[in-house]
């Protein structure tokens, strides 16, 4: 039975030099994620449906994968239907399917806090980087299984906590190399605020849609799509005044809030608590990477009620390479009393294709193996095992080739492996326990002659 | 709509103690693979169910997870079915899941291989670590969610990658403190051949699946279980005199078959290669792990052709810490052309279990912060936010405590996260510039009247 071999669509397999990459830029968020307290956490990929059900919104929940029950999972369906016709998959997938794929790190990270409060410290600072699944029409650079990358912090309301996050990503999109980076920031109760001003508190949903629209479409094409939904034409009015407001190039919306000239008490805690964020930020960072303000920017996530952020790439045509905000009410769904949080994520999928179009991964990525022996024969090939085995006890990253190819297969071995030097062992180097060097890419000769112990020298 | 949260049975959440540790495992055992010039790969966790069936046998294609596919994945159910009474599993699973999850991380291996060939190095050395999935009974110690660990060289067939991969096993165990253990080898042809020689050959999948059971059962056990299944008696006193042989407290059924007092050629082959190994690997290596030839090691999977290794802890009630061999055959499934393929993979979870249980995870396994600042109230936190950001520049990781507690609290997250220091910070330390320095374990004055610079040098 030969199959021709594939991946099931929207999902990729990677190549050594790819998770060389990949572990590059892990490693580099990690880093700074810790020395900021934040520990790595695990949660499962499979979750039961009921923790994951209803909190992605309809379209999230169609994009669930769901797995199969095992063992006769038709049973019930034959108990409790009649007829074939009867089969939707709406009725029958909570008979078949219990459980499901995680769909994003932050609905579990709410389930783990919860039930696990009592063993953790908190304020509870994690880190947690992993696979989720989207059944999303797969696109270029959007995919079905892809990795996210998230900070957060539970059961601290200071703001303080913002202003380390927006340092967190400031301090690796440095550390990238990626420093032509913006964040921009905003507050959701500011946004809340104006929608109050306005008389557009009941539509404060569709107002953040909206608003989350506006650096795709234009404000005209925005206010038509409000007509076709049949919004009042008061309301569009008011929607016009308000995109007004937040698309002013000033700040002249916050200080209209924070000067009582638009009077609305929930937008005058969001205007401060911008401000404080911001403020403290330029304090007390002196790099490369900018901040701004920017009022339009709203996030299509509905459970955000604080500052929300995200980090764009300027003259990129490209998304935000990461985002995040302050939510309120997340562990409240499973029951947990209400915990204030606030979290950002690293966009890993964008921030890799970016760096990689860019030419960003520094040169040698991997710490690979240093020196490769080869044999020239079977006769040599004990012995030079024997000196790979001399130099791996001296600490360097030695490899024997064992492949029974031409010379310049070998080379091309080492070089897309990355090692630096290539010895070959026969008979005379053997007898002599003299080496011949050589460079790998230039393929020239370092020297000869060499002992071991003189090649270890040069080698370490 | 409130949820009490619960794991779906056979999952894990893990605390960030535990990730430390299983970090610390993981961490171990990449940087050995690395030396040894094994590169990582990753694939998805999603495969076509086409990859992943009528490679485990009948019982490994009911564990597999199947995942539902979108949309209206009932309507070929429709077409094809008129009454409720034919939903059969074994009919419907076909037509409703196309994709599963992988079971292992060695078929997704072969159709990498296979896939890949024009982009990767052969000999291919590479290792894989990630989780894999099966719908098997939850029990102590299995998950139906649970993480392999595999390093393979495909494409060689060089005696040398297995003693290479054996020193891999003997280095990876002393560098983890868990040197009490015991390679133990075997070689499939030898024991065909053995099977050969009694006149067994066609009965070759029984007798593995035997002898594998010998460390469970007793002997005479075993030769029940195969009357009872049906074998011809002369096949049983054949079998009895097999068992004999490999049982024997001494390597006379390996110098039998080398001097051809046991007439079998297969078994000549596979007693020199096991000889070869054995041998290598003592000349080769001079830790504490121990290698035997174990002539009743036989390992169930049946897609091994050349040597098997296992490994046991001795004085240890616990099943082997890993296994491998080679296989000659793997990558044929999938058209590929025939590249012989030698791995071992390491039991991550028992060696987990047994690390805890006999204490060898070093105390300080995290390099987690340094010190934690508490800010007295209010008005000290932006100072002390200050102060944070001064050490970590300086490259200390610090952090600051932004929680709302009493004192012992603030003592017990230190404590709980593994912080050594403790400095609080009120009125008094903001005029005078002056910390006082205490250890968290001890909950004892280090110092005070330090200036910022001077408690640096002390934690650096």
């Amino acid at each position: 039975m030969k199959i021709k071999p594939s991946l099931s669509k929207g999902t990729r397999d990677f190549l050594p030099s790819e998770v060389a990459k990949r572990n590059y830029i892990f490693d580099t968020i990690k880093s700074v994620f810790r020395k900021y307290g934040f520990e790595q956490i695990e949660t499962p990929a499979i979750e039961k449906l009921e923790t994951l059900t209803g909190k992605y919104g309809e379209e999230g929940d169609k994009l669930l994968f769901k797995i199969l029950n095992s063992g006769d999972y038709l049973a019930e369906v034959r108990n409790q239907k009649s007829a074939i016709s009867e089969l939707e998959p709406q009725e029958i997938t909570p008979l078949i399917a219990e459980k499901g794929l995680r769909y994003d790190l932050t609905v579990p990270l709410a389930r783990y806090v919860v039930q696990h409060q009592d063993q953790l410290a908190f304020p509870f600072k994690r880190f947690h980087i992993g696979p989720v699944w989207r059944a999303d029409r797969p696109q270029k650079g959007r995919y079905q299984e892809f990795y996210q990358c998230d900070a957060d912090v539970i059961g601290s309301s200071s703001l303080l906590n913002e202003v380390e996050l927006l340092k967190i990503y400031a301090e690796v999109f440095e550390k990238l190399r990626i420093a032509n980076c913006e964040l921009r920031i905003n507050n959701r109760k500011l946004l809340e605020g104006l929608a109050e001003y306005h008389g557009l508190k009941d539509h404060f949903e569709s107002v953040i849609t909206g608003i989350d629209k506006l650096d795709k479409i234009t404000k005209e094409q925005l206010l038509e799509s409000y007509v076709k939904l049949g919004m009042p034409s008061n309301s569009i009015d008011s929607l016009k005044n308000l995109i007004e407001d937040i698309t002013l190039k000033s700040d002249l919306v916050l200080t209209d809030i924070l000067d009582g000239k638009k009077k609305t008490t929930i937008g005058q805690v969001g205007a401060k608590e911008l401000n404080f964020v911001y403020e403290s930020f330029i304090k007390n960072y002196s790099g490369q990477v900018k901040i701004t303000k920017d009022y339009t920017l709203a996030r299509g996530l509905n459970y955000y009620t604080g500052l929300i952020v995200e980090v764009k790439i300027n003259g990129f045509a490209i998304g935000s390479l990461g985002g995040g905000g302050r939510y309120d009410n997340l562990t409240e769904i499973f029951g947990g009393q209400n915990m204030s949080g606030v979290g950002i994520s690293f966009g890993i999928e964008r921030i890799y294709d970016m760096m990689e179009e860019l030419n960003l991964f520094p040169e040698h990525i991997a710490e690979g193996v240093k020196v490769l022996l080869v044999p020239r024969d079977s006769q040599t090939e004990e012995y030079t095992f024997r000196q790979v085995q001399t130099l791996r006890d001296a600490g360097i990253p030695a490899e024997i080739f064992l492949g029974n190819v031409k010379k310049q297969k070998q080379f091309a071995y080492a070089e897309q492996k990355g090692i630096s030097y290539i010895v070959e062992i026969g008979a005379n180097e053997m007898e002599s326990g003299n080496f011949r060097l050589r460079h790998v890419k230039e393929r020239q000769e370092v020297g000869s002659g060499f002992t071991l112990s003189e090649l270890l020298q040069k080698l370490s």
